[in-house]
């Protein structure tokens, strides 16, 4: 069965950048020991993933190795091509999700991260995420981007498990509920 | 020490009520043994409440006896006064949080649970919240009234304790890391 899941990190109200767009906040909590917070752990979970066109570019603009060892999907429509750097790891895919996700899963990958703020919104809305593992935190930013958007309607999770992290940080694990 | 304290239940995406304002998802979660997910012992840590006068004219509604064995201090500049039947139990404050703190401090209550959606958010805007204790219930609502607003600046917590109850629940408690 494929799965449709998001691995990430807000602060308390629910933002995934601060007001200037900026992430630094997320690393404002002291790990001598560079837990990776079950990382390399939901990394073994997924096949591949799938974010949009500004994931992929700031991916790209970090002064790293490429980080990610299974295919990345890029969703953009505005994109006409991968630069060739990124030839074999990174593919672009177009359409309606739906067609997106018929795409991949027709290559063989059927468990996806999906990541990105304007991605999981979107998958959100058409009711495609099944597990949410979201790291909070401990900070309020008080504005910017926000990682939940409206929804046409409400959607239930069961709470699996909640883990707490360098004595400072929680971290829940949903995973979607059937509606009967 | 004085402290102000929150304990409130909101959904994965921080509302306290849904689009039309209900809160009959807060009960969704199966509670056969009537766990009260820390309550009790909340209430055993704090020497009254504090309330605006929305939250107030809402548990009056309730078809229940007052539900509160510590004076509730109602926050309002339009009511002039606490219905008789009340007397002795809620208490009417008018003025800034500042001069409404001073009040109820100089009357020997100093561990106080700040309650109601727009009071909250009024606290943290002054930076008077200690701390927080949030109940995730695990619905996504997609819209409704936000537990969060709008902050001048950001402010750090320290995720001291996380719990999970009834298989399906995480519970956070947040206390202020005071800045440097």
């Amino acid at each position: 069965m494929s799965q449709n899941k998001v691995f990430i990190a807000t602060s308390i109200d629910g933002f995934i950048a601060d007001k200037e767009g900026g992430i630094d906040w997320l690393h404002s909590i002291p790990n001598p020991e560079g837990d990776d917070m079950g990382y390399a752990s939901f990394m073994n979970e997924i096949d591949a993933l799938v974010m949009g066109r500004n994931t992929f570019e700031t991916v790209c603009s970090f002064d790293i190795d490429w980080p990610y060892s299974k295919p990345v999907f890029v969703l953009s429509n505005s994109l006409s091509d991968i630069p060739d750097k990124y030839e074999g790891k990174a593919f672009l895919v177009k359409g309606t999700l739906t067609e997106i996700l018929d795409e991949i899963h027709s290559k063989g990958y059927d468990h996806l991260y999906i990541d990105g703020g304007s991605t999981i919104q979107n998958f959100l809305k058409e009711e495609l995420i099944d597990t949410l593992i979201i790291t909070q935190i401990p900070i309020l930013l008080g504005g910017g981007i926000s990682l939940f958007g409206e929804l046409p309607s409400s959607q239930k999770f069961k709470c699996v498990e909640t883990k707490h992290f360098l004595g400072s940080v929680s971290q829940s694990r949903f995973e979607k509920v059937a509606e009967l």
